[in-house]
Formats: C-alpha cells, sequence, structure tokens
C-alpha cells in the first residue's frame, strides 16, 4: 500500500473560524466539501482535535469558512496555519466582519464566505468530521480564484501543517 | 444566500466503482476527501442514492476509486458519469483490472487508485456520506496530472449531472 497516492486527490484552501462566548479561534483547512445540494445544502469539513478552532466549533455548534484566493500568501496563511488560537489573538492585523451568526469571517483575500450550523459530528481518529447545513453565504469578489491546495504547495511552496488529515508523519510533510 | 458561493469550492475527479455478487457498477465523484492520516487513512465519498454505484457500496459495504488524470475525455467521463450501470455494462470498451477485494479497478487514464472498506455510512438527504478506510493503494502514473473539478468545467466544458452533490437544480448545471 502506497499512502502516497493520497497527495494526488484535489482540494481547496479554506479558513474557519468559530466562537464559544468570548473564545474566538480560526485554521486553515483544506477539507470542505459539499455533500447535498437540495434545499439547505450540506457541507461536510474535518478538523483535527487537538485544533483550539475544533473545541469552539463543538461548542457552539456554529462554524464559517471564507475561500481563500490566489491572493493569499504565506503570511497571511502562517498566521491562521501554523499557530493556535489559544495563545493569539488570531484577528489582530486582519480583515474580518461579524456574521449573522455572530462570528467573525475572515475577508482578506477571500472569494465568497459561507456560515454553517453543525448537524452532526463524527469523531475519525485524529480528526472529527463535521456535517454542516449553510445558513447564509455571500461572494466577497467573485473575480477572484480560489485557490487549490496544490498551488498553495507548488507556487506557494507552503507545507502541510502536522495537524492536516494529509499530514505525512514519515516523510515529515 | 447566494448559493453559487459552492461553485467556488475545489474539488479532483474520480471514478468510484463497486461490485455486489455480479452486479457491478461505477460512477463519478468530485467528493473524495482525506479526513485523517494516522494508522489506516480515513477518506469520504458522497454518492447519490439514485445511483446504482451507491446501492452496490451499500450491498459489499467495499468501493474502489480511481483518481482521474487530465487526459480523459469526455467520452470516459460520459461512459461513467451520464448512463446508468443499471442498464449498460460500465467496463466495456475501457481498460481495468481486478482489485484485490475483488472489485474492478478503472485504470485508463488514471493516476493512482485505492481500495477501501466502508466503516459508516451517513443520510445526507439527497447523498449518502460513506466514511471509508483505505485497505490499498497504489499509483499507476504518477506523471500524470489529477484532473480538477474546474479543469473539468473549463477546460472540457463539461456539464454537471443532475445526480452530483453539486447540481443547481434552478440553473439545470
Amino acid at each position: 500500500m502506497d499512502n502516497k497516492v493520497l497527495f494526488k486527490l484535489s482540494y481547496g484552501m479554506y479558513i474557519v473560524s468559530s466562537k464559544s462566548g468570548e473564545k474566538f479561534s480560526a485554521c486553515i483547512v483544506n477539507t470542505v466539501t459539499q455533500i447535498t445540494a437540495e434545499n439547505k445544502p450540506k457541507l461536510i469539513v474535518a478538523i483535527n482535535k487537538d485544533n483550539y478552532t475544533n473545541s469552539l466549533v463543538k461548542e457552539s455548534k456554529k462554524i464559517n469558512i471564507s475561500i481563500l484566493s490566489n491572493k493569499a500568501d504565506m503570511l497571511e496563511i502562517g498566521r491562521f496555519g501554523f499557530r493556535s488560537g489559544r495563545d493569539n489573538n488570531k484577528l489582530e492585523g486582519t480583515e474580518y466582519k461579524i456574521g449573522k451568526n455572530n462570528i467573525p469571517i475572515i475577508t482578506e483575500n477571500i472569494v465568497a464566505y459561507m456560515e454553517c450550523d453543525v448537524i452532526d459530528i463524527i469523531d475519525s481518529g485524529t480528526h472529527d468530521l463535521f456535517v454542516l447545513e449553510m445558513q447564509d453565504g455571500e461572494f466577497l469578489d467573485e473575480a477572484l480564484t480560489p485557490m487549490t491546495y496544490e498551488y498553495y504547495h507548488s507556487v506557494i511552496k507552503g507545507k502541510t501543517p502536522p495537524k492536516a488529515s494529509t499530514y505525512n508523519k514519515e516523510k515529515g510533510e
């Protein structure tokens, strides 16, 4: 079995944010997928259990998803992807707005966003799989190109953080 | 709420196949996502309940996933994506091999494949969300570029079949 075949799956890049009481966090994920189109669209997102954002999503049952564009750079990605919201105010120095669900939505270099409710949580080992129902969604700049995970690796030369579902422990990337 | 924001999510293109007894089918999906990296990798795939492949996956609890490359054309995609395995032998005229789990794996214009067991099924309206554990996986041609859903729409000019989780009923695409 060659686990490296999994690197050939295609993904986008997203900043997900959540808030519980006064606690806020956001992190980078590549696992957002639409799973049904009828009525209110449903999506899934997998988030590492060690991520502070994961615990806030579990508490609030709410999550906002910002679709990163190719305009985002390593500085922006690093701000959300490589440090914890436990110790850092991730909104500092970042453009954002407050969603209808009262949770900040990152708006810097973002194509569009979705506000979602969590309707189911499936334990999947290192990660929780959150099943979401979309409650709102708007474009911020429809002309921007969504960043793919492939673009992030090949053009921005981004590394895979150890908490990603696609992280390869043996290769360290 | 603007549901069109969902068109900005990024996906790959995959042929999934399954077999129950002598019944075989395969179909095109764009919803394959890795959700955990440790031990045996776990993935999810959403498949429309009206798809014949869906019922075979439910019966056999086994599914093989072939990662489509940019070399695939509309003819190959149409063979699997726009007609039912109920009425057609989808293996006819296609290159394939038999997996370790005894289920045919499509190999034509494919980067790599994974053989998976179904470990959980979540009803999500029009689609079932299958949680998978990867049992085997090999490259067929590592040099090929995986086809993205964006490439399929913009270069191959592919339509969204009505059974896709990303289908927009109002727009008819």
